[in-house]
């Protein structure tokens, strides 16, 4: 007998979002020789061991030079425990004003244990009752599914069209769940470049989110983990947060895409104002900070200083950092596409065109099982995501996504090929 | 009017537990020039920036050669998104049985954002229903408090008494959850130098909780940050893990006070078997691991090879890597309590001789409150922690703790003088 049953544990742990992951991982480690065109990590080929010690070496310079801590100093802000809500939240602030025009008062920043943490601490604050519900765009990237399973907060599904989000549906979605006594916090959204959608916000359908925003009194948590990584000649268009006039976009950061994902530090902007019982008011990322300080303490000092080195080696921009990863996605997504151009001039097959970002969704004439990617990956040898691991729901959908961030050229024209071999199986 | 008002937040966030912990640091920092005897940080004079180069360097190095990555691979290892259970559990089970004689399975190993994570990692699978309670030795830790508000979940106190437990107090807590229709899901507690009574429990005890945790189903949380550091001739006893030989404990470690915290690198060793509805049985970690993919994806890489190499650098034992801190805490501690009877002779004012760790309970015959902590940093230039923050409710109580662990004689000394004259001033 066993000592625990699962079934006595947290309901999250035989939920399907919190082992959709463990199941993709488990494909791929199974597989180690399938090409995959399902993992979303960043291109690796630039990481270099000697950069680290750069970093480092950059973030102690500025905290003696800049900041005018002494040796002690210095060593203190890097080896002990340090401030909740980070130490490199200046740094942050000069890369949101340089790269995203945003202008935020550092004190509104929580660095965070990736945006992965970020978005368990918004959700946790927002969670006060079994009524509250989150909004989501659908398809929806699974880590804000399995934060919000974490704390115990329902998601309701956005449609998201043609366009990235359907805002009839989002104004019908509030108003339904509020007649059936429900209380929507806010409504999640990656607006550039989504995972897994790949699709974009133009600008007018960003100003008229906003304006739903408040006019139903709801909160926007805008993602942004591939906004710097636009398609050849396609203009970014500014984020929610930078069009934001009233404090209605909480912001989740990423470095994982634009530094480096083995730093685990991400943030939040939190500028909303909290009233609290004995009538002062403080910002909800002082609130957050609580809960961080009995969640993580604080990020790990040594990595926001490895992210601080690197912010501080580019004048603040990731934009200029990432010049030559930019260039490779653009070339690997316009190789996906133009592949399988090539190889389904039918129309029996179709996919998105993404304006940048990381991920194509091809829709096919069958559904695309769990069982179908263990058969591609075992006499394929190719890796997808199916669609419906991003979807609420076991029904598998006709559709896969591809992702072009960490493979080759010639890695993209043999994985297609591979996986015109399996369509072509299934027709 | 603000943007959120705080009532409409999760209900942690007006808790005592998680204000405590703020409201402490807002003193420390408005009186920066107060000497701390408030501090549980570690002692830091021997940290140095060219070890973390060191220690990433010595971590590259056991990847390729000990683990025989290409250098492709060690790049990928360090900078990439990596398993979610971290990449330095052989590391920190060569340490468990160097340091602690338990043997693990590295499989049963999560490592986690320092050990608060593995906390609310712990606490967040065994909270399943409203029904489920965790029971914490009293005084407790404020960080378990805290863990176990972000997950909804109540702590029953059992009496500490002069033994670190009383363990008839721990049955009939148990039996009365039980009667009141609560489900007692484990028991929190600190065996070595706890945080913040000082107090260990000894071998005979020990072996008792485990025989009770046995006899009533329970599961024990063993959090052992200090167990490294026993005052001058004292020994060392087995940790409850090392006693354990049916899975009853779950082993909280920490390497902020033995390696640095800022790396935020802890673990949890969760080798309970777990039966899921398909037949098959794993391992807690793994069902851990699920909830970690959510809450921070993974500990970050370059923190753990920081931890990874410090450890590789010492064989793996932080016993011989700790030996100038531990002749510090052991001289400190030795001082703190001499210094105390030299300054209160008469019997008025009481303290514990503990036998290790960091920290010291002062009796007095008055209330400490928070006020009489400002008015300590204010006037008296002197900080230290109302015992009160330790235990749930407002009331305050006639204690303070102390801390040895960031200060040196000369800092004892003064501190002592400011404390007795606060004290004599209050009686």
């Amino acid at each position: 007998m066993a000592d625990l049953n699962v079934t006595d544990l947290h309901g999250s742990l035989t939920d399907r979002a919190l082992n959709s992951m463990n199941f993709l991982n488990e494909v791929a480690n199974h597989y180690p020789d399938a090409i995959s065109l399902a993992a979303g990590r960043p291109y690796e080929e630039y990481y270099a061991l000697e950069d680290l010690h750069s970093y480092l070496d950059t973030f102690a310079e500025y905290l003696r030079d800049e900041l005018g801590y002494d040796e002690a100093g210095v060593r203190q802000q890097i080896f002990q425990y340090g401030r909740t809500k980070g130490i490199i939240h200046p740094l942050v602030a000069r890369n949101l004003a340089a790269d995203e025009g945003i202008a935020v008062d550092p004190d509104a920043i929580v660095v965070t244990v990736g945006c992965q943490e970020a978005m368990v601490l918004v959700l946790r604050a927002l969670r006060a009752t079994p009524a509250d519900v989150l909004l989501a765009i659908s398809p929806a990237y699974v880590g804000i599914t399995g934060a919000a399973r974490l704390v115990d907060l329902p998601v309701l599904p956005v449609a998201g069209g043609d366009d990235g989000v359907d805002l009839d549906d989002l104004v019908a979605v509030v108003k339904r769940a509020r007649a059936d006594g429900l209380r929507p916090r806010a409504c999640y959204v990656m607006p550039d470049f989504a995972n897994p959608s790949g699709l974009s916000l133009d600008l007018e359908t960003r100003r008229r989110l906003l304006e739903i925003a408040a006019q139903e009194d709801l909160l926007l948590l805008e993602d942004n983990p591939y906004g710097l990584f636009p398609a050849a000649g396609v203009d970014r268009v500014p984020t929610l947060k930078a069009l934001d006039t009233e404090r209605r976009v909480i912001y989740l950061g990423s470095f994982a895409k634009t530094a480096l994902p083995g730093a685990r530090v991400g943030y939040v902007v939190a500028d909303q104002t909290v009233a609290t019982p004995d009538g002062t008011v403080g910002l909800l990322a002082d609130e957050l900070s609580k809960l961080k300080s009995m969640l993580t303490v604080n990020t790990s000092a040594v990595a926001q200083a490895v992210i601080g080195g690197k912010l501080l080696q580019n004048d603040c921009s990731l934009v200029t950092a990432t010049l030559r990863e930019r260039d490779i996605y653009a070339t690997n997504l316009r190789a996906i596409t133009d592949g399988l151009a090539a190889r389904f001039p039918d129309g029996d097959v179709a996919w998105t065109v993404p304006s940048g970002g990381f991920f194509i969704v091809v829709t096919v004439p069958f559904p695309v099982t769990d069982a179908l990617l263990e058969k591609s990956a075992h006499e394929y040898g190719v890796l997808f995501t199916p669609m419906s691991h991003f979807y609420d729901g076991d029904a598998p959908l006709n559709a896969l996504r591809l992702s072009c961030s960490s493979v080759t050229p010639a890695q993209i024209d043999a994985a297609l090929n591979r996986l015109a071999a399996l369509i072509h199986d299934q027709l």
